[in-house]
């Protein structure tokens, strides 16, 4: 048993992830200490974090400022790389998480992994860099944990990784349906409390798309061997299929920070009584299906785009992220947000092995694509 | 990779379990060779199996014997300790399976175990003396099996086990219903194929108890920590609740070649094309229920009597072995089975950290005073 007190940076930790991973610190202070802490714009919350962990290294995107100020005031990338931090938690979403990501890779520190964009624009040079410095990627999502827990003392590859998915709350919507869906519909999830992105793109099933790219960088594997299976209960998580034919899946009530803490005290697993545990005698039905990839297409699309590689998933990434905020501001219907990713991606002319600099330039052409389309279609 | 051949020995090779394990070496010739086989009375199948198998050492019961020998006939305890063989699997049913395996622990072999008795009976004993022989004891169960999977690279013990039980095709009966359960239909089973006596102990649930005292010593884990969930597809083999809540569970198509492959393989995993898969296309739901102590007595008595341990599990073992001997041959009623059980370990006089000869006296005991019980019943 490892007794030493983990030094933590949380980037992102005003939101839910961040949250999240704070009550984690909360129950079990003995092992963890926040040395960092950043945020986007919700200073307040930061400001009540900052109060409670006493972090020495702070960052925040708003330019209002904070009033008094006990702690260093570092750049993402200086608190992600700090000598005095052993384990980074990018629980920023979106783009913004990839940066911060690949510094704390290239100092070699144990990064605990919620946001998927890092990977599925950067995977290539993100896992080159992990290898070369010895940085170890813990994955917090759930279905990624929950492979990484199945795959804990084996040494063989996998045969084919099964990613469930609780479908989302339209996952029987007919085409017609889901054209009428509204953005506070489709906010609320039934399994888990996640962001708006998040949600949004588990209703599309395009965050199981990304999921997917995200595996097949997490554990090196052939996205042909990466399958999805619908399983609306979220209580197994993910699923791996060995060579001999033996399966292997985790499971637990949903509840995020159980895949968080399991990265934190990783390769330790620690009590905590505040985590709930599966009540056998309450679950009498777990259930499957296969997914609709004619009703989802967002699902299609980041498959393809996966297999593909090169920019085409930074371009994916980015098209999704525009086309997510359109729908929740309401200038765009829900089976909209299919539509202009795939549009996007059908004109995008892709680059191989890019540079960080190339990903950024593919992101930056999808923003502004996707853009030219509404205006268009608003003429 | 461990590319060597592995030398077997497979005890019991005409039984269920048995031919299953020729079956696998059937598929994977290259990596198993059979040096040593044993039967009861089932001279004909043995006599092909040699023929096909070629082993150097042979075994029966039978006193007719076999004409031709290019083989030298041992003791079953000679063949499972002796120097030619790596693996030993010992697939006899009841009592017959405690003194080879015993010969085979101590003589540090890897014992691949599907005989319950031998734990159940002495598992402190055979425990005991694995560890100061360094011999590994590879469960064959599909339960045992599963659990064992599941623990794999975990280095803290587990919170809970789970061991997942079909619950039998009468797990819905009423008392009186089950009281007029014949032999007949006892033995058809849902999910497995397996022999008569573990076909009736599934009926009873009288297996499952078995497996508790089983899993018990296996994984060194008390039986208060160890629960029953009735899971009628079979699909889920057993879960292990861990100490931060997270659960993991193997899962597989109903075949117990799987199980002996891995045991046999272990710790590689090989490709065997013979071995279904899962197909998810076809699973749409997994179900679970509690058991039913009350419907099913043989689970209570079996767990009672691992609690207490002392010579009861070995009480237990021999008085379960006459009564489904005594019901599959019509002599008593399906309910009967419990309460003969139940009467014979409430007239028994135990003994602590029982020898094996006490053991085995305890076992003669019980066989008694169950048939005086039937005797004085029939007066």
């Amino acid at each position: 048993m490892d007794n030493t007190v983990k030094q933590l940076a949380i980037l992102g930790s005003t939101g839910s992830i961040g949250q999240q991973t704070l009550e984690v610190v909360r129950a079990l202070p003995h092992r963890f200490q926040v040395v960092g802490l950043t945020a986007g714009k919700n200073l307040d919350l930061l400001a009540k974090q900052i109060n409670e962990f006493k972090p020495r290294f702070v960052y925040y995107q708003d330019k209002r400022g904070l009033a008094d100020a006990e702690y260093e005031l570092l750049s993402l990338e200086d608190i992600a790389s700090h000598p005095q931090v052993d384990t980074v938690v990018i629980a920023t979403s979106g783009k913004s998480g990839l940066s911060p990501t690949l510094a704390a890779v290239k100092a070699g520190k144990n990064v605990a992994l919620a946001n998927k964009e890092s990977l599925v624009m950067a995977g290539e040079i993100i896992t080159n860099e992990a290898k070369l410095n010895a940085a170890q990627i813990l994955p917090i999502d759930s279905e990624h944990s929950a492979i990484w827990q199945c795959l804990r003392g084996e040494t063989q590859p996998a045969a084919q990784l099964i990613l469930t998915a609780s479908g989302g709350p339209f996952r029987h919507y007919s085409p017609a349906e889901l054209y009428g869906v509204t953005a506070r519909q489709a906010l609320r999830h039934p399994s888990w409390q996640m962001g708006r992105k998040v949600t949004i793109d588990s209703a599309t099933l395009m965050n199981k798309g990304l999921e997917i790219i995200e595996a097949r960088w997490l554990f090196d594997i052939p996205i042909d061997n990466i399958r999805v299976l619908i399983h609306p209960q979220s209580i197994i998580h993910s699923m791996v299929e060995f060579i001999d034919g033996s399966t292997k899946a985790q499971l637990s009530h949903p509840d995020m920070r159980l895949p968080i803490q399991y990265a934190l005290s990783y390769p330790e697993r620690l009590p905590n009584p505040r985590l709930p545990r599966l009540d056998w005698s309450n679950i009498e039905n777990l259930t499957f299906e296969q997914p609709d990839f004619d009703t989802f297409p967002c699902l299609k699309l980041a498959i393809e785009a996966g297999k593909k590689g090169e920019t085409y998933p930074a371009v994916l990434c980015a098209a999704d992220e525009v086309a997510v905020e359109l729908f929740l501001s309401q200038r765009i219907k829900f089976t909209d947000i299919a539509r202009l990713v795939e549009q996007t991606l059908e004109e995008h002319e892709a680059i191989a092995h890019p540079t960080l600099e190339e990903i950024m330039a593919a992101d930056a052409w999808a923003r502004e694509k996707i853009m030219q389309f509404i205006t268009g279609d608003n003429r």
